[in-house]
């Protein structure tokens, strides 16, 4: 099913009213052996929830992971070209090979979530469009960028982050951002890698500019990110579809991540019901987008990388929420007196 | 200097006065380090100065975590027979029991952090006198739990996560914190183990005639801890006092453990720099004993177990905090480009 042949929109759309519900008896399951554990109800707060959660999109009582992959997905916008980020166009690259030789902040955080690092080249000597002038992508490149997310979710992985690399990505996710939840360049565009001043300005204007010259074409959420995103933003939008149909429980990490993934919300309400905000990232339009999706992130570190940075460094929460569900004692099995 | 018995309150307050400060040559060498490293300056948010106050509190550059430790201290507390909890006063015990044989939360999340738990027995057969109609403790058994709980920090360990358990013991560490930073029993006592209505009222009324036997004699921060802290208590303050002697960095637990620190702010401005707290606790004092101590804790999951949990629960945060300070390559190193 993650494997399956997606060519264009229609089928994206087919896939997502196919879209498998939560598993209610895993959850209420482990709802069920929650209240049995030594501990106050309730005292563990978000680690139960999340325990039911992954029971929930598992779909399996006792939740596992034994196999969580951490995704990146990087790609070149054609926009980088227009001085909106503080780094220049060929750092796509060359974070690329530093992922590579395992130098990067997600290589240790990997290292410290005991995560498969996984990194997915988007035809980074190719970048897309300049949406200030047409389409960043025609449909089927983008449904082909989808299409390679999907492959992200390989048999036997339990846990799907999703993460990104592409400077001058944070313009495209504000883009898209607006399009979605409505505003406009100022409201959405944050310093992204370190823009300021005379540069923010910038990117506040080629936001505005895309927006305007896209305006007729956008109503629909998939075009959007075809006008708007770059590869690696189509793919996060495949993995998490992907992850979906196989059962896999999604991490989303920062403003990219989640401006991608709201594609999908936009698209069909419940969409990322599989999916948590691993972080609140700094970039301001973050807490904008987490907000609209009802989400509540994890943790709020003030990262604002990218690279499925958040993400990974939210799966030891995890693994500790399926460590107490799993193998904490019941009452009855270690003698302890319930409320009087 | 650890393990320096003290006898009386003269003598710790002896040792507030020899507190050593931070190492601000390790923060600076981790500072520099950070900005050579292969992200924008600032992204890693949260972790970065995890690392440098690491480096800054253990008097090292780069700053490590071969030995972490989880102490729980458990004391029985005399106000528990009022009816303030809901659960019974031999819980406690029981608990322990828990603890040793590996089946609470915090035997499950020692796992997943890699931490050594060591559980400290306060006298439970013993509880404290109930603070409405003496003080808890006198000086000398004060002292003595406080000279306990320093035993905790031993050569070699490099982060200490403190917290407790004991029946009764969010009553006690709400009347603390009312008499150290003012208001009353309403405005500090919360559901605790889960009290409401009636219970909490009794609660409330506990933590009120308790405030009025000892109002004359509560100036004192220390006296203040003797007259309504559990021996748990009193062996949090010693352990943190032990950790800062030794360059040992701090990790402290819920409303409780900080209550308890929170005798040390008030006797030395600075006394817990060495110290982050690492969850907001759901009880509701916890917010407000947080904003007094000026910090923001690493984690907000909703939980109020005690047992160290919420510190357990933050060991890995730190763990990739250095991960990503020492593992990652620099700029150099990768031949990525700079900003432009």
């Amino acid at each position: 099913m993650s494997r399956a042949p997606v060519a264009s929109f229609v089928e994206i759309r087919r896939a997502l009213a196919e879209f498998p519900v939560a598993d209610e008896t895993a959850r209420a399951e482990a709802a069920e052996r929650d209240a049995t554990l030594t501990k106050p109800p309730g005292s563990l707060g978000r680690l139960e929830q999340l325990a039911q959660w992954l029971a929930a999109w598992q779909g399996r009582h006792p939740p596992k992971l034994d196999r969580p992959r951490v995704a990146v997905f990087a790609g070149s916008h054609g926009v980088a070209r227009r001085g909106v980020s503080a780094y220049p166009p060929e750092v796509t690259a060359q974070m690329v090979q530093n992922f590579v030789n395992g130098g990067a902040a997600i290589n240790q955080l990997c290292i410290i979530a005991d995560a498969e690092l996984r990194v997915y080249e988007m035809a980074i000597e190719d970048p897309t469009e300049d949406f200030t002038e047409r389409p960043a992508m025609d449909e089927a490149s983008c449904a082909r960028a989808i299409a390679y997310g999907m492959m992200a979710v390989e048999p036997g992985i339990d846990l799907l982050c999703v993460g990104e690399m592409g400077i001058g990505n944070t313009t495209a996710g504000a883009a898209l951002s607006a399009t979605l939840f409505g505003g406009n360049g100022a409201e959405w565009a944050g310093p992204g890698t370190g823009v300021a001043g005379a540069a923010l300005a910038r990117k506040v204007a080629v936001i505005d500019a895309g927006l305007a010259r896209h305006r007729g074409q956008i109503a629909d959420p998939l075009n959007a990110l075809r006008c708007f995103g770059g590869q690696e933003m189509a793919a996060i939008v495949g993995a998490i579809i992907a992850a979906r149909m196989a059962h896999v429980p999604v991490l989303l990490d920062g403003f990219v991540s989640t401006a991608s993934a709201a594609v999908l919300h936009a698209l069909a309400p419940g969409a990322l019901d599989h999916c948590e905000v691993a972080h609140l990232s700094r970039e301001p339009g973050h807490r904008r987008l987490v907000a609209a999706l009802g989400k509540r992130p994890l943790l709020e570190f003030d990262m604002h990388l990218g690279e499925a940075s958040g993400a990974a460094l939210a799966i030891p929460l995890l693994r500790a929420a399926i460590a107490c569900h799993t193998g904490m004692a019941t009452f009855a099995e270690a003698g302890v007196s319930g409320p009087t």
